[in-house]
């Protein structure tokens, strides 16, 4: 039941089914005055889009955002802003044949054991396409946040076996590559990898990584509203992420103490930084000012060409072999997803915690 | 601000602080009729407690949990179960020297940014001691499991290079062992580990994980609140973890589609099963039926006897030394916590989505 | 900030403005397996609808929903319902003198003081015309009710000093009288009285209720979520009413205990009744198996042709005239809303209890 | 299930039932930094205890609170406060008789509908006695309040028919009267009335009126959010209130639009005002700076010594007296109820809406 809204005050709720008429999401709580229009959106829907015919499917979307309330004279009102993207390349017909079987790897045994049956084309609503409607909110995030002078960066680190250089950072081509790289070696390597995958009817996984600069000391809240708590949630439920990693994550567990310890450092002006970031920039569920680092293992995609054993609805055994449009790595195209995710969940933190301190209160509402 | 509460229908609240004069639990939504003493919580509480010299804290406390409402005659009521722990062994004056002083890898210097000041004994509200109440819900929550046919057993995987050997599983092991590992022989390496950690003023970290057994098929909500998305709110928020995984996790990185799928399998009566569990017994963010699998990376304990360079309350450079009592590692003692917050959230989900048919719905209502 | 969705596990979000382009309801928690089509909710916007001239606006809205997600093959998934309703007849320029002048008894000054500035036209985001998005929730709500025998019906039982004779209770008659009352004779005379005010450049207000038959005993929570607490929120969310009453509401101030306490009697198959109503179906929050009654006062519309002194945005003192499209009275048209609010609470409620007994989870889930 | 919670960012959660061994409440999301101790809370839990023999039960109960966390140094910390009252008086024998019958009015039949069995002594949970935990809540809010220039005063309107004279408005008489009334001659007569209602073996209900100052225009979310839809809310989630009204409340329905408008006028320095209040200070769901008026109808105390016909557990018809400790009227005792369910809520909404505007953040976070 319910399921579909994240966040306490920037409240995000999405809807729609891969092959529906059409998807959106609806906005509650964005703050009044922003400047906003379909401009700010579509570059990041764009990211989202099976650009490049060798990492992603064929389906062409042109994923055109309208917003339809919540603006008014090129700003945002403060009330719910409801942006629909409708569907166009529908190709239904294409999953009649998969109707009846459960595929490995997919929600459909999972929905139809929870509902009773389901939405079967593209996989409805647990089809990759409902995050379309998560940087819908991401995008609208990334904007208010650079009002406050945050950033929200991400990027893949890994495709397969292939793992980016990120001695050679650049944003741009991040954002020129195929694979959403920050690196051109890695990303050319990576696409001969995903080649591969592909000519052998197989698919691959990959890592990929957030980086949020500027969010300043003491967003977030203690005990199960934790920040990185918060953003593990909004990074798991994106589909096919099976682990979610703050600043050292995993090899947290296999260092000592004296070398994962970020010792503080004081500036000239007694403002506080730390001589290493293994947390991640968050101590205690908050964020100590330094870089907050969020990290996501992304599965194989599951659709594959291979002939593979499942089950039909009846409970009969049987086989399958997944065709159509199918992206052989959804990495490069759910990189835009995690930065939208970061964003809304950084956000909705620090408009909660507003209050924390009667002196502020005070000098707010008594002045 | 907030943030002390987690679920939606079992909704749990826990409060205090570490040298405060009790710490406690509210436990809201547990349905009425199940039988509970505080026998029912003290093994848990047990578990948590600094038992072993050899890898814990010397800090006695007796952890007596007493509970004030929600049970009559021996069974919940339905209303909120409160219970309470005194905390008795208070060494606050161990912390006067630190009062000013940030502790590398606490949260003393964010909870000042966030709050303007804290109450600094032993960590206040961060300390790791505020999990002793999460235990307490754990508790109830694997009673009212139980009675539905489901288990929930976590265990130390690793503690810093040592890994145990999950093929001589034994609960009693698990429950026995000073590290909480399921096998004799890793334990004691581990040991040997941890004291030598201690002999050179460090510490170290480790992996736990969580297997659940029983949850049918059809339990967790699509989008946000995806099963695994809630388990890793859930796990992230207990101090310390920097990685949550779920089933293969990061290794599904660097797996491949064909490999990594799960295929299905029917068996005599129809019920579906899968011939692998790669996914980790979630598939969409529903539970497939198959073992649920929650890992944790833990980084380790901070507080070291070693000199460290920090930053005092006024912002200038200074060393911290930090003596005390403090555990080397403290995976041994989290394994109880994971496995509560586990038993929260499958808890919390099956309730939850109690409604999501209208045919069980009408047979339930309209009998 | 936020503020638009209700309910915890039946939970709707409008969205949309008075002249935006679209106005919509995503309905999330909506048990699966339910027909339902357009035809189903298209009656409800329509009663909605200024039908009568003398009742009402001359806005001409067609109101049709289109459904655009969370039905397939007719039924509902279980997933997000997006219903939209394009806005077809907008007479913005109609709003253009009153853009900086401040409406006595509208919401435009405290909108301003909210968010620095407003969408103008027709209210925005405070009109009446949101309800629309309301009553298409609450027109599911109703069909989910009706197939667990539960009804929902409201109608006007005042309007200004005239009052219906319930004796004559007719559903035909409220559903086909153009006050919604449901008597002849007193919709004749209100209908003279509304003549009156409108000849006089006035407004007037009235009273509707609201009768909710089969709700089985034990729907609702103690304490904060009483179903009465839950319900007052509901209906006192829709603009314009004033107060809530729940059975004899105001009348149990000046009544006494032997003759405000309903006696209980017992049925010849042990079932137990009330000897009265007095209580509205509802003890310590929870229904009791008795018809439900809810009661709302709805004060005049606030849009009146006759000049009023007023200040506009810059402060100054002015007057103002509202001419244009306004009803002299709501009431009518508010009681679909009202039926739909207490629909939309009574569904969450029962959804949100079923775990509530550890026998009942017992027998469905070991089943 | 669940439902003992209340508030977004200042959420209090209360627990206890009337004979268990203690009550109390969580207060998460206080803003840290007021100056808190035991004495700002015990003179409300004073005002609800039964003081004077001719209003209230006999039972004594020295309603002490226990501050068990989130204060340190004599301050609050923004973690959880936890405040504990233990149960001293209990004559739990006195409901022996009373196990197997379901008393008229009270919420007997309906928990054990839900619950399948509960605690009768003194109506367990559902007993007035869980209101001294709602106190404790609305004491630190008032204080809270009063930081910010807010203050919440609540008294008696009217105890069955006798009404108070308004224009002798006197806090302090509110706080020495036996029925909190703010003038004396009505406290009189009313103590005559409630004299003759004991003696006839009889009970009454009565109006009591909360008006809260100082409250800056702004405050309050649109739609289901709206600020007296919350305090509705809170309001009617008082057990026995059975009406809440807002401002004139259900007189409004039978004014009309010229005279229940409340124009505008401006100030000296440009700050709006209106000529008259027949809102209530509240416009769309949001603050106007006026006064905030909230009205309760409350009913006649359920427990009364007349005979009254019942039905026991078995379902079988038998007759019921109740004798015991039981308030005639319950209004004086739960003025102070009223006006800390209205602190919450009033302090939850001006903390949730803080980051409404954009120019706003970027002064606060860009500075």
């Amino acid at each position: 039941m319910a399921g579909s809204s994240f966040g306490r005050i920037f409240r995000i709720t999405t809807w729609g089914e891969s092959h529906g008429p059409a998807l959106g999401c609806v906005i509650d709580g964005c703050p009044a005055g922003v400047e906003l229009s379909e401009k700010d959106i579509q570059p990041y829907l764009d990211r989202r889009k099976p650009g490049n015919a060798a990492v992603a499917t064929a389906r062409k979307e042109s994923d055109t955002a309208e917003i339809l309330s919540g603006v008014f004279e090129g700003k945002t009102t403060g009330t719910p802003i409801s942006v629909i993207i409708r569907n166009s390349d529908q190709h239904s017909n294409d999953y009649d044949n998969l109707k009846d079987l459960y595929r490995p790897g997919h929600a459909d045994m999972t929905y139809d054991a929870k509902y009773g049956f389901r939405d079967h084309r593209g996989g409805g609503r647990s089809s990759g396409r409902e995050t379309a409607a998560r940087v819908i909110a991401g995008a609208i995030a990334v904007k208010v946040l650079k009002e406050l002078g945050i950033t929200v960066e991400a990027y893949t680190r890994a495709i397969g076996p292939v793992e980016a250089d990120l001695s050679e950072y650049s944003r741009s081509a991040v954002l020129a590559n195929a694979t959403a790289m920050p690196d051109i070696n890695a990303n050319a390597r990576a696409l001969e990898y995903i080649a591969d995958m592909k000519n052998k009817c197989d698919s691959c996984g990959g890592v990929m990584e957030c980086i949020i600069k500027g969010v300043p000391a003491g967003v977030g809240d203690p005990v199960f509203d934790k920040l990185d708590a918060l953003l593990a949630q909004a990074v798991m439920s994106i589909g096919a992420v099976k682990a979610v990693e703050i600043g050292d994550g995993i090899q947290a567990a296999s260092s000592v103490g004296s070398r994962n310890n970020d010792q503080f450092k004081a500036g000239s002006k007694g403002q506080i930084s730390k001589k290493s970031n293994h947390a991640g920039g968050i101590l205690g569920g908050i964020s100590d000012s330094s870089d907050i680092i969020v990290r996501a293992s992304v599965k194989p995609t599951p659709s594959i060409a291979r002939s593979q054993k499942t089950v039909n609805k009846l409970g009969e055994n049987t086989e399958i072999e997944i065709h159509g449009r199918h992206d052989p790595v959804i990495v490069p195209r759910a990189v835009v997803v995690l930065e939208s995710m970061c964003a809304v969940t950084i956000l909705d933190s620090l408009l909660y915690g507003m209050g924390s301190r009667i002196d502020n209160l005070v000098s707010i509402y008594n002045k």
